[in-house]
């Protein structure tokens, strides 16, 4: 077999927000890198995923030079309700914080991010295979894959981002015994429909209730997209179109008389809820980024905004060692950014276990959670308090 | 036997903090009532107990006519630490919230309660045995009780106040199936220690460690209290002087070194962690206030400051009741004290799991901690919020 070899400053792994984000920014700063993906361009395209974009993120989409459309097609949120014992109680950021979100799925900032390398002539691999990290401990670093054609590429570097995700090949380069995996499981699930309807609601809806907690969320004004807790083992086979609005309805039931515009259920299907940490996220010349490094449960919308604060961070640290060439610089960047991670892990699962309900759990539990929502919601500080996390903080956290 | 019957509006059962204060509140209001209780008045001025006064138990106590000395004897804290990864965060009560709170022992509020009570000529009974409530489904109810010298008396009541604690009669009085009890046990205790020493620090130290929290307090100059989060089955006896000093300089130790001042133990215990909470509060006409209705871990230092929440709102609605007759103005009572409860439930369980170890937790639950205790140290907001509950939420909630 013919094996090709190049040479790039930074190999980084993974097409993700995280990677293509990365490969920009460091761009900007005349560093040269070559992005690889196993998956190919129109499939990352067309998979459909949410997006919560926090202020910090669309401040970077639109402030860094890359051709955004959230400001167009995004939809800004300054607010969302946190609807307990059958009333909505409004968390406004804009009073609170002076910051928003902005409803935009994750699909369409990667096309916003792939237009934008593409414009900029960046080496974007799309569609390899057999993705090998080597020889991160010394110095001279190498990723090699398997292009369309069969040509299998060495691409030499002097540092490796991994980008690939939970599933990627990157967070398995670490030698045993260099790393630890932190870990938590959820009891529960989330059941996620996309369905053919309004909008029931102009912001998010988070509900608490009796019979567990349920997430009212939209996609387009056509499109709209809820969950409700489940069991994790839950098959979506067994709930008919009528049961899985039944159950959604009474979810948010409640004496102000809402209730859901209902419609066609296009997709459904069943997430599990994990969180899940790698610490240290650097070994020797490989340093991870985004999901590859850590992996929050759903219900703080904080995965891709994590993403897009870890490569903030990670350019900063390999400008400073491209400039200085000194190896110590690396190790500023997971230190600071797993202070960000681990404030967002807590978040995560601050919300997660204020909203849901705990099979093990026991009436106390449900009483002292409408305790807590009652007081987070009735004080200015504590409304403040969730739209701080919840709208992001600073980079300079 | 002789049975003397006698009759006054309001039958208290129970001397502490919650009974004799409403017996005060009502007095002012020109109700009558009378405060039976099992011991004597001896014995519950001397049973050393811990007091944290929240600001409107204060204000409650110098404004209301109380003889105390809270203002004199008392120390105003105007902040705690909480203590992580070996170094201090103070939460500044005064600058956050405007409020303090005061170190003043519950059994000096009784000194305080008893000597006002007896200056105003109240008719409280101390050593009285085999009390019994009795009829408060109907209109005509009784507290029986007997006397230091044998004497039974019926005492005849329009309302029975049951303020007798966790241990006391009145929550048995309810019918079966009339109320619900909510639980919830927590997989650690405290063991507590008193020490000749001097003061560590001038503000309580809630400490978070790997080895478990750990609270450094004070009784006095002299005096010193601590406690570390232990096994609830561990024996005070398998404790050295020197093994428990150890143990608790292990915990608040730190990179800015701190430590401990030691001198000599002379109590340890170990006390339970729990929540309960009782409801309705009410049963027809018998009410229940303070831990008669409810106990919560001390963590949050909101046990005695609910009590005295309880018995201004209860004092309110028996004077409603009295002046207008209405059955109906005692339906307002628990469901305005419960949001306080549920709240202050809330607060103990969440000031505990962000502090404590839990025997069952992994790593992840650690450092998700320490992000917790990040975002909150490093956040005016959360800071904030944390402040309003610990130095307590204003009685109209």
């Amino acid at each position: 077999m013919h094996i090709h070899e190049t040479r790039t400053q930074v190999a980084i792994v993974g097409a993700g927000p995280a990677g293509l984000t990365l490969s920009h920014l460091l761009a900007a700063q005349g560093i040269d890198s070559v992005v690889v993906e196993i998956r190919e361009r129109h499939e990352i395209e067309g998979t459909i995923r949410a997006g919560i974009l926090e202020q910090g993120t669309v401040d970077l989409l639109s402030g860094s030079g890359i051709d955004t459309r959230v400001h167009t097609e995004g939809a800004r949120h300054d607010g969302i309700e946190l609807r307990f014992d059958g009333r909505g109680h409004r968390i406004d950021f804009a009073r609170h914080v002076g910051r928003s979100v902005w409803l935009y799925p994750q699909h369409e900032v990667l096309k916003d991010l792939i237009a934008t390398r593409v414009r900029d002539g960046a080496d974007l691999r799309f569609g390899v295979s057999d993705v090998v990290v080597d020889g991160v401990g010394g110095t001279e670093p190498e990723v090699a894959f398997t292009d369309r054609d069969g040509t299998r590429t060495r691409l030499r570097c002097d540092v490796v981002a991994g980008c690939d995700g939970s599933a990627g090949v990157s967070r398995n380069a670490f030698p045993d015994g260099t790393a630890q995996d932190h870990f938590r499981t959820y009891p529960f699930g989330w059941f996620g429909i996309l369905a053919e309807a309004p909008p029931s609601a102009p912001e998010l809806i988070y509900t608490h209730s009796e019979r567990g907690f349920a997430l009212i969320s939209s996609r387009t004004p056509t499109v709209q997209r809820m969950y409700f807790q489940c069991d994790p083992r839950e098959d979506p086979a067994d709930w008919s179109d009528a049961r899985i609005w039944d159950e959604l309805q009474a979810r948010v039931a409640g004496e102000d008389g809402f209730s859901l515009k209902e419609g066609r259920i296009f997709q459904r299907g069943v997430i599990p809820m994990r969180s899940y940490v790698r610490t240290p996220m650097r070994h020797g010349r490989l340093l991870l980024a985004g999901d590859a490094a850590h992996t929050v449960p759903p219900t703080g919308a904080k995965g891709l905004n994590l993403a897009m604060a870890d490569v903030q961070v990670l350019a900063r640290t390999l400008t400073d060692f491209f400039g200085s060439g000194d190896e110590g610089t690396l190790d500023t960047y997971g230190p600071t950014a797993l202070r960000r991670v681990w404030r967002a892990q807590h978040f995560s699962y601050w919300m997660t276990s204020m909203l849901h309900t705990d099979p093990a759990g026991s009436d106390f539990d449900l009483n002292r959670q409408r305790g807590e929502l009652d007081s987070v919601t009735s004080s200015a500080a504590g409304s403040t308090y969730l739209a701080e996390a919840y709208t992001g903080w600073p980079l300079s956290l």
